[in-house]
């Protein structure tokens, strides 16, 4: 199962009750933050509310809220960091937030990725945080690029906003289905299913025998998407296809600001909506909110009219996401 | 009249409601900020409380919190940043701050001070946030330095932490007490008063008249003072002296915590209330405490038994100091 919490929902600038946009992923004990703006610490400190009814139109509740499963959530098991872009509002708690992952007990190296010129703020964070108590490893991505972290694989695509900036997929693959009853036709001792179960070819009275001859059909794994901040791009609706969530910006619900987002970069709720309905996506949260868009909720009709599994993230909103039964 | 706010009263890393240790001064319309750790303009732009009840033991409530009074309080104005000392927890907030301020619509220089290496901070926060719509200007400063602000001088003191680190002074002078009885004596039209009362020597029928014929003796002005991060230094008490409000560190306030205070460069409640006292000072109120001290109204006896008139500081405590009657 993998948790995913949306930090903050905010775009450009905090907001006492809307932090900025950021998010954090969690399979297996290892958590992966995406971007991590001013008060991404403080945010991710934050003591679970009680959980909010979610207003969501679609009346779907598969990804209930949990936070009492989420205050073990803590900033040690942080090993990767993941940037979309080098705006600050996606950048500058980095030094805060290195530090508190210092103090919180890491040892561990922590790699940070990022678009071009990662560099320049990896220098920068050293200036404000000289010191860190493990290695801070950085590379900078470009379009395409894949990433194995443990028991999740990670890719990127270049999409359009005011300065290079990636989007994400998060995967989670899964194994294939060991069959036993062929395994037992085969004569395949029980000591060499293991063996078989994670891939291996095994040897049997000098007859070689092929995983392929006791596993089932690929089976789908988890998928996450995350983009923002970016313009809805042709590879996109590919690059998220049948993600399990998708997060996606939504900087202004009105049609009538649509002039906006496409002069800095953004998206309308619609164009998200579009986007999903496009990559057939299980699920879509909204975020990266303009801070004039007061309540997201208003505008949630121009996305589910369009994708109407979508919902309007907040700060801490948290979901599961699980295997499919196949 | 000069107002202050508390915006965080936490040490070290900041929690969900004791945001990290920053203060703002305003006077006739200009702001300073001291320190500005991660989430500082957060917590600035909070929504005032209610007034909350001053639990200071002390029964005294001549600063008055009056949270109304703050809401004008814009980022615009901030005109100048004194920096203690380059921790983290102290300078983290920059980039996102400076940003925010141009956003507010600033286009006037902003001066930047803090004590040597400041210089690595401004490269680091032009890495995160490489561009503002006014130009920031910056400059070290050394113990014993004096700046003019407009009509407020601040000073320095070097104090001791674990790296160089500035204790400041805002001083804002009073001009003395025109005596328009006297000036009707001498014969001085009324034309001519005003070049006299602001220390101006005038020339009457060929006769020099220095402004000493016609003005009071000096008089006190207002003075507020701010140290931390520090150890209690030989040098504070003359530094802060008869200061109105010396805003102070108190990092433990249980004794016990001696050997911490000593080990890391911080003081204790009992040691920031005895630079008030020898300081003669007219209040203390506490900030800068240890994430670990969850209630600094329970140890602050060990402060007003030495110097009664302290207040425990919390988020967005706010005062006004006046030009006192003499």
């Amino acid at each position: 199962m993998l948790d995913v919490r949306l930090i903050g929902t905010g775009g450009m600038t905090p907001l006492p009750r809307r932090f900025l946009a950021s998010a954090i992923v969690r399979y297996k004990g290892v958590s992966v933050l995406i971007d991590c703006g001013e008060g991404t610490q403080i945010s991710l400190k934050m003591p679970g509310e009680p959980a909010l009814p979610l207003r969501s139109r679609t009346g779907e509740a598969s990804h209930c809220v949990n936070n009492l499963k989420m205050l073990g959530w803590g900033f040690k098991e942080i090993s990767t960091i993941l940037i979309t872009h080098l705006h600050a509002d996606h950048i500058a708690g980095l030094p805060g937030m290195l530090l508190n992952i210092g103090n919180s007990g890491r040892r561990e190296p922590l790699l940070l990725y990022g678009p071009e010129e990662l560099w320049r703020v990896v220098e920068g964070v050293r200036a404000i945080a000289p010191h860190l108590p493990y290695q801070l490893e950085w590379r900078e991505l470009s379009s395409g690029d894949q990433v194995d972290l443990e028991g999740m694989d990670v890719s990127c695509l270049s999409v359009e906003h005011s300065l290079p900036c990636l989007a994400y997929c998060l995967h989670v693959p899964r194994s294939r289905r060991f069959n036993p009853e062929r395994a037992s036709e085969l004569g395949i001792p029980v000591a060499l299913w293991g063996r078989l179960q994670s891939g291996e070819t095994v040897e049997l009275d000098g007859v070689r025998i092929s995983p392929e001859a006791v596993l089932g059909p690929e089976r789908r794994g988890i998928k996450l998407c995350y983009a923002t901040d970016t313009r809805p791009t042709s590879g996109l609706p590919d690059f998220v296809r049948e993600a399990d969530l998708l997060i996606c910006e939504g900087m202004y619900g009105s049609p009538e600001d649509l002039p906006k987002a496409e002069g800095n970069g953004h998206m309308l709720f619609s164009e998200a909506a579009e986007i999903a309905r496009a990559g057939e996506v299980r699920e879509l949260w909204l975020t990266h909110y303009s801070p004039s868009l007061s309540d997201p909720e208003e505008w949630l009709p121009e996305a589910t009219r369009i994708f109407p599994n979508t919902r309007a993230g907040y700060d801490r909103m948290t979901g599961s996401l699980s295997f499919r039964e196949e």
